[in-house]
């Protein structure tokens, strides 16, 4: 996208609803399960009587992150994404480990949101069981090829799915409300089975206590993805920071609504979910086996509700595997969106800053996605097992970004004299102090419950990053450092003369063009060299250059090994200390071609040789390039790609 | 080694023996094994029966191969590899067939050698047992890095294990003959079995005759590596082509003396080899069964023959082990010579051919080591079922080589008039056609009994190569000629002006340094230029560039894209079309750095940007080095490593 039309593609409140909300209500396709599941290992009853506990607890938690980044959203109406409100009010420390929680982050949105999507496919596609692994492998795979080709996604084919997927979940629960009013909700097919505790008995006291937590943690799931519109406001229109503000409320809403929705049919159907269906769920007292499929909750749920209404059932199948495929894709931009944010700030290579380049999105998509596949072959596309490594990121993350909100208001609130601004900035921190308490209890409450099980590799892989952007942050000012100009004693002096080599190995059209351009630069000397390598073939080009009257004399250096790099760089270097004040230009040909294999079996001396000579001081490389026919073409190829635009989200400014 | 005392290492027949006989001698330790256990399947009498014919069929071949390659070494003593006899007297497509023959028999080389000794060591070293492939699998990679490394066995490295091993084998025969004929030779541990044939009845008729086929063809193995004298006459002290000559009788004097032994003592001590022996070896009528373990020919015969004088047994184990090891690492030296030449001649890159270059080697190195790797995990570090895709390369290059050398003579009969040389001509003309006509049947038992058991893809592996380095050939023969100039028309004219461009993204160091060799070479024109990827970093730039007085003009180029490649690109072009007879050179400072990860971090605008200016025609690129602290003693890693020397063997002179 040009920069100067950034500006004509803003959004209207009902496409920037689910072009940032997927990710956030997709959640409600696993969530509910995690809670009743997680509840379950203490048997059914306990399952049905605490799991709406556990729900208000999370949208209770979800109305305060709610109203925390709606703050944020009015402070940063540029779009302070969490680590850009880490690092400006709390350093960049801070701003460095929102980063690695949110690198990491992404990486498990992918594997989560692709694990769930297909065990919801599998639902209505029996193909698709016992072959998880392998179809959420090949998924990604798919998306990844989707974003490296640069597919870029419309508004409007967001938008689409996103509605489609409210439309499912909130017309399946009133449809089962009004079944359950009026007494025809039938039972879920699990309903009639026991849910028998994993341990031989309930759990009483604290262990029930800590139980209810592990639950909660694992729902609290259902606020990924929440903080999406706040890096996104300066996508929306005008006025952008009250658009974006009613956005994240409608989207709390929905959130709030559809998960209600399914725990009360849940209830209302008697689904079960166990951790091990096969001998915690009793039939007539017996454990179902083996054979039994445990299908996920909005799976039987659509099976029961629109049990004479097999297209319901599909619909609310099909949509939930989309969004959450559209949750995973959101990642995609994210991650490299993120990455560029970073790379600006030095915290990684460079190369993946450049806004323009395919190629740079194109390194953070691939990383993106490796990282995922592994995830998913070495947790099996199990969303049980994927979650407890999930939440920790987000939680460290929002708890981060209030803590730096407290400060930006008291920062603001120091220089403010406006008892009306003043009087908004106080209720703006006190929620956002909230926020910080509450989701900074969530984070104690998940790094708890959560560490042994999984949380522990998610918080390694942090560490690491963290160290290694910390890493390279320090590598990129060391040579700042060595390389700011000191204008008192660094005014480079000119070199006295240019001496010029060209490098010839045969004659033929490359050399005569090197030596064609080292002519018309009018060097102060100049010569070509050859390499004695093999007497007979020395002999030969001596000859023939005397026979074409080359206008440049060619001097032979002798090699007793051999070798061909070595009495190069020995001659440069003789050359530089006979006149320290010189300047030595090697002129390399070099042929152009089309294939990648073709350039294998091209230049490898040069590209030898020029890597040895770049370590000599007083050198410079000159490639004088000859395109074969066979590079026509190919140029095209490199370059013509389209240019890209980075989506916001993540992040991000 | 210097090219100019290359001569003075000339090798006596003493040291000559060892170093070019390992291969051929080792392959005792297998033969035996292979012809043995071929037969058995048809039951023990009949591997009695039958051994000796396929021995004395095996020594017969011995005497006609060794009596065609002395001609060989009269008619070509610089070394005249079957590579280079098949492509002088047959061209270059017999010599291309030879050529992928001994590159695929390099491997087998390893694979086989290995194995087989690992075989050998497992009679020694019970940890050995049940691990085979990985301890294969670990002597490999030692052999690798110690090739890499660069380590030179020295003459005398050589001969000790291989005397010690003609010492041990040879001893041991001696050994138990005395002891035969005094009547004192104890029967072997599998001396009192009953070997039992696979199918339930003894073969007959052409069965069997097939059998007796297979078990030579196996038994040919020990012919391998009996070319590698021809390809090492250079080496020899004078006269060359006589002592070569010799030492060609010596080693086939040894293989058979020691082949001979080896099945004479097998029959004595009624040494029994199966090939599935749990079930064809009975023990008083019942099989051994699964915790029978099967020791080589060899290990079952040091343990019958020095029964009371252990150390005996020990050291014919290590020295058989030691040699196969060599014989391994022969192929280490081989492959690669051969990969130079076939490189030197165009078949494969050209980049394997630079001798003195270390890096050459070490690509060719490690293709064969990772291939030999490939095959022992695939084989599982079965000899048996190794041995049956070697051979044929061995028969395929023999064959050819030996109707190359009636060419030979052919040809050189035609002009030669001295009536002696002429009689002694016909006579080598007669042994090289019996030699041609024997190799030739050899090769056609060889592909009929092994076609199906695994020759075949050993043949795939052939005609791959074939075609590969014949579309290499002719890739380089088409650049060839692309490039050859065409001194009617080519004269290549001088461009007009020289328009130089200074790629600047800030004002440091390296900048300054390119902007001053930059107005040292004195182009035409001169002006720097930067790219618009950020409106504020553009307007610092240029006050900086402003207040210094940098005395070169700074061009901004705008990027609406946010690209950075592709409006220098469109930059480059509008001066070649507005002046088509400049010349447009563009520096690009680049950074140097002392670590590949540190590179990682750099220049990687800079390296985008020269691929893609390349193939632009009319544009030189020049690389200006800014060499980082961290460059200093970086370089020394690069460039002072050892030289080389290719040990002579294989395909090659």
């Amino acid at each position: 996208m040009r920069s100067d039309r950034l500006g004509e593609t803003l959004l209207p409140k009902r496409l920037a609803l689910p072009i940032f909300a997927s990710d956030a209500l997709s959640s409600v396709a696993y969530a509910p399960d995690e809670i009743l599941l997680t509840l379950g290992v203490a048997g059914g009853a306990f399952a049905t009587t605490h799991s709406w506990q556990v729900t208000l607890g999370v949208i209770a938690v979800m109305v305060v992150v709610v109203a925390s980044y709606r703050q944020n959203v009015h402070a940063y109406p540029s779009g302070g994404g969490d680590y850009e409100v880490a690092t400006v009010n709390l350093g960049p420390k801070a701003g460095l480990t929102v980063a690695s929680a949110l690198l990491v982050d992404y990486v498990l949105t992918v594997a989560v949101s692709i694990s769930s999507g297909v065990a919801n496919a599998a639902t209505v596609l029996d193909f698709v069981r016992g072959r998880e692994v392998i179809v959420a492998v090949v998924l990604i795979a798919l998306l990844t090829a989707m974003n490296l080709r640069g597919v870029r996604e419309s508004g409007r084919a967001f938008a689409v799915p996103v509605y489609a997927f409210m439309l499912g979940i909130i017309g399946m629960g009133l449809y089962g409300l009004v079944q359950h009013l009026t007494g025809t909700l039938p039972a879920a097919e699990s309903g009639s089975l026991t849910l028998v505790p994993e341990g031989s008995q309930e759990l009483t006291g604290f262990a029930a206590f800590f139980l209810i937590l592990r639950a909660f943690s694992s729902g609290s799931a259902a606020l990924t993805g929440v903080e999406a519109i706040s890096n996104g406001v300066p996508a929306f229109r005008k006025p952008k920071s009250h658009n974006a503000a009613t956005t994240l409320l409608m989207m709390g809403t929905l959130s709030v609504v559809m998960l209600s929705s399914i725990i009360a049919l849940s209830h209302w159907t008697g689904v079960k979910i166990a951790d091990d269906p096969s001998r915690q769920l009793l039939r007539n007292g017996v454990p179902v086996g083996d054979s039994y499929v445990q299908d996920t909750t909005i799976g039987q749920l659509a099976t029961t509700v629109f049990a004479n209404f097999p297209i319901g059932i599909a619909f609310v199948s099909i949509v939930t595997g989309l969004i959450l495929i559209l949750a995973a894709n959101t990642a995609f931009n994210g991650f490299p969106v993120l990455a560029s944010i970073l790379a600006r700030d030095g915290y990684l290579p460079r190369q993946l800053h450049t806004r323009g380049d395919r190629l740079a999105f194109s390194n953070g998509i691939l990383i993106l996605s490796g990282a995922a596949i592994v995830l998913v072959i070495v947790f099996r596309a199990s969303v049980t097992a994927l979650i407890q490594l999930y939440i920790v990121g987000v939680f460290v993350s929002f708890t981060t970004s209030q803590i730096g909100m407290i400060r930006h208001w008291t920062r603001h609130l120091r220089l403010e004299r406006d008892a009306k601004v003043r009087h908004r900035m106080q209720r703006s921190r006190i929620i956002n102090s909230i926020g910080a308490v509450m989701s900074g209890t969530v984070l104690v409450v998940v790094l708890i419950t959560k560490f042994q099980a999984g949380a522990r590799y998610a918080i390694a892989a942090m560490i690491v990053l963290y160290v290694l952007m910390l890493g390279i942050k320090r590598h990129y000012n060391r040579v700042q450092t060595e390389l700011a100009v000191d204008w008192e004693s660094d005014r480079p002096i000119l070199p006295s003369h240019v001496h010029a080599i060209v490098c010839v190995s045969k004659i033929h059209k490359p050399t005569l063009r090197a030596l064609a351009y080292a002519r018309a630069s009018r060097p102060s000397f100049l010569e070509a060299v050859t390499v004695d390598v093999d007497p007979e073939e020395t002999r030969e080009l001596l000859a023939e250059w005397a026979r074409h009257d080359i206008p440049v004399p060619l001097k032979v250096l002798a090699s007793p090994y051999r070798q061909i790099t070595r009495p190069i760089l020995d001659y440069v270097r003789s050359i530089r200390s006979d006149s320290p004040r010189d300047v030595v230009t090697v002129y390399l040909p070099e042929y152009v071609l089309g294939k990648w294999w073709e350039q294998l079996l091209h230049n490898q001396s040069a590209l030898r040789l020029k890597a040895r000579l770049l370590f000599t001081p007083g050198v410079m490389v000159v490639s004088v390039p000859w395109q074969l026919a066979s590079s026509a073409g190919a140029e095209r190829a490199w370059i013509d790609e389209p240019p890209i635009s980075g989506s916001v989200r993540g992040g991000g400014r």
